[in-house]
């Protein structure tokens, strides 16, 4: 993509109520736009960070076996009234139609999973149902401060589970714990698994991955010689204390939560009268499992979390595009610019993902709105970087820049992306 | 995928209020799970159909130069007072948040990309401004009966654009027209351009993209003998009248539209106080226009037209599949599941999009299956396609097999998909 025709530009205005540091920083590297507190729009910068998120997570999901559809957000009101969250759950958005019909919207789908799972599971020969989908969820926030790290619109994984026996049940959590580390790891997220209530879903335990930012909602106790971590709500522990597994002192810290699993046990099946018939022929409940990852929140999470005093950092996995390349120069015939564009095709033509600054604006403020806008590596095209023999590629993390040739740096790229 | 391990199945139980033929054929081949009225869940086949449609409308808007965003479905209702559809779009949704606040629910996004236009247009070196998103809209249709072709909740291709003066602008009007009939020949539909009135959007005519159908809910005169074809609603035409083109007499026709596009002048620029600095130094408005794809109508509108008595016929070109692999016999462990499995592990090692059919029923249970769901090609093998000399391959609208060897069935796939 070439800079000069991207239609957003980078930006020092803020709106006057944006508070949160991800958001500030998205949208001042216009990858973001405000429409109202905790609802965005994500521009063409944004929305490649999200789609790559969204991938590495669907690839995993399908890796388990888990079959992707996509849920109505629309639900009539009868759906939340059979489970009685129409009532207990404050954050549910509920609208009247025309007619007076009462609809909610979507900020959960076991409502509307339920009934998919009865139309289609009859017998364990059926089992596991592992159903999931990528898809925006709604939050009646009393406050949205936190940028895209807390919506009133949003984008989850939202994954759902019936199995025959608690057996089954659990070795798939652990299974699905499993993949999710993977996910993260992939991101370049550094998670812990928490233990935590099962909120309104569940009386049971349930795990949050955590990621440890100091822009987090959570409060975790955790050890730094184990895994051991847990959501202070849940303990009486205090820092200081000794972790239960003997690793020595718990330490405090703020967290963000960025996933979570829980065991719904046959709450959903109870309600929708659920059941299928098992290898003696009897009726059996199953147990029900629900799964979520935060996409936009990730986004956000990485934002507030890997940026520094210049802008954002992307991981190269979620990175909008792999490489910036800048030209420098007031000759746009001259010598850099020839090259960048043999660069840029070479490049594109072999599928890596460029941004390139073509634009006609002083070396600093190109700089400035590379280190802003956050990829991984920059390659810089000028008279001087061609008189030193090729182009100047430096880590956006980097302090120093290396210099090798075009042909060097089209075969670096080309083998890497 | 495995037919086995796919947790739809077919069936011949409806909802008791659904009436419209595509939702009937979808929901009894598993492609679609209603929620209620108007409001539907794409199962994992349904979504492959979505996504292949989103695809291709995705790739023709990029070679249009036009740039992706996912905007905001949460709206403060100042936006739609700003230009007074807050009190005269009957369909928007309109919700109360827990402290009073008013949202609305996009129901277009005229309201949410304007301000991002003012946010980065500033020049007419920034023009034109071509920005769209493929996204969910709500609408509180009073009935919704016309399955996924008129839903309360649909997904949208919905493109805006800003130009320096008219003429910019109807130079990128023909190409987007062009573009749009581009899409829907490669996704199998033939379609008539309408002239029509610009609705709620604009007092300037407008064209809308038709196809003609019984289900249609728009009555269209047209040529047989020409392009000439107009909304009957905007003509005092009558069929049988001479085409003012004169190309014979016209006929009338019940049409569903699948996509539109709309001069949509000055308004929005005016609400939002919008304008760029011209070559002269000047303030100008600049002439907008919005183009829509309805993505999940033109699913419904292929099942609704494309069918058959048997059941769905999908365009090779959004087909769930290419290929429905279809094993039949009892013996596990015989011949025809070996070869079976092998023709499925090399088709699917070479990209090929297999349905595989590995159940353990009758034929004729399969075949009706397989012509429900309606994937183009289907290879059948069986003890008896082996003694004939490999496997049976039919088209799904054809009323011959034929008998090829199991090499030459993976090559003419693998080279064909």
């Amino acid at each position: 993509m070439r800079q000069s025709q991207l239609f957003t530009k980078t930006t020092k205005d803020l709106p006057a109520d944006e508070t949160s540091k991800n958001a500030q920083l998205l949208i001042r590297a216009g990858f973001v736009h405000k429409t109202m507190a905790g609802s965005y729009t994500f521009l063409p910068l944004g929305l490649r960070v999200l789609r790559k998120i969204e991938d590495i997570v669907r690839l995993k999901m399908n890796e388990l076996g888990a079959q992707e559809m996509t849920m109505s957000m629309l639900h009539p009101a009868e759906l939340w009234k059979t489970t009685g969250a129409w009532d207990s759950v404050e954050v549910l958005f509920k609208i009247q139609s025309r007619t007076e019909r009462e609809y909610a919207i979507g900020q959960s789908e076991e409502e509307v999973v339920t009934p998919i799972i009865k139309e289609y599971i009859r017998s364990y020969k059926n089992l596991p149902f592992i159903g999931y989908q990528i898809h925006w969820k709604f939050r009646d926030e009393l406050r949205a401060k936190a940028g895209i790290m807390r919506g009133r619109e949003f984008l989850m994984k939202d994954m759902y589970t019936i199995h025959e026996n608690q057996d089954a049940f659990d070795t798939f959590y652990e299974q699905a714990k499993k993949k999710y580390l993977e996910i993260y790891s992939e991101i370049g997220l550094v998670t812990k698994v928490t233990e935590a209530s099962g909120g309104s879903f569940s009386k049971k335990i349930s795990y949050e991955f955590m990621v440890l930012t100091n822009a987090g909602e959570d409060d975790i106790l955790y050890s730094e010689k184990s895994n051991y971590c847990i959501n202070k709500e849940i303990t009486e522990l205090e820092e200081g204390d000794e972790s239960p597994d003997g690793s020595g002192p718990l330490k405090l810290g703020k967290a963000s939560e960025v996933g979570n699993v829980f065991d719904l046990g046959t709450r959903y099946q109870e309600a929708f009268d659920f059941s299928f018939i098992d290898k003696e022929g009897e009726g059996k409940r199953g147990v029900m499992g629900c799964y979520g990852i935060g996409v936009s929140r990730i986004m956000g999470v990485i934002a507030e979390t890997l940026s520094d005093e210049n802008g954002l950092v992307w991981p190269a996995s979620i990175a909008p595009y792999s490489i910036h390349l800048i030209v420098l120069g007031k000759d746009k015939n001259g010598e850099a610019y020839k090259q960048a564009e043999y660069l840029y095709k070479q490049l594109t033509d072999n599928h890596v993902e460029v941004l390139f600054d073509d634009r006609e604006l002083q070396a600093g403020e190109k700089f400035a709105d590379s280190d802003l806008i956050g990829i991984p590596m920059r390659v810089v095209v000028s008279d001087k970087s061609l008189t030193l023999g090729g182009v100047e590629v430096k880590e956006r993390t980097g302090t120093t820049s290396d210099v090798v040739s075009v042909d060097q740096c089209i075969h670096m790229f080309t083998k890497a992306c």
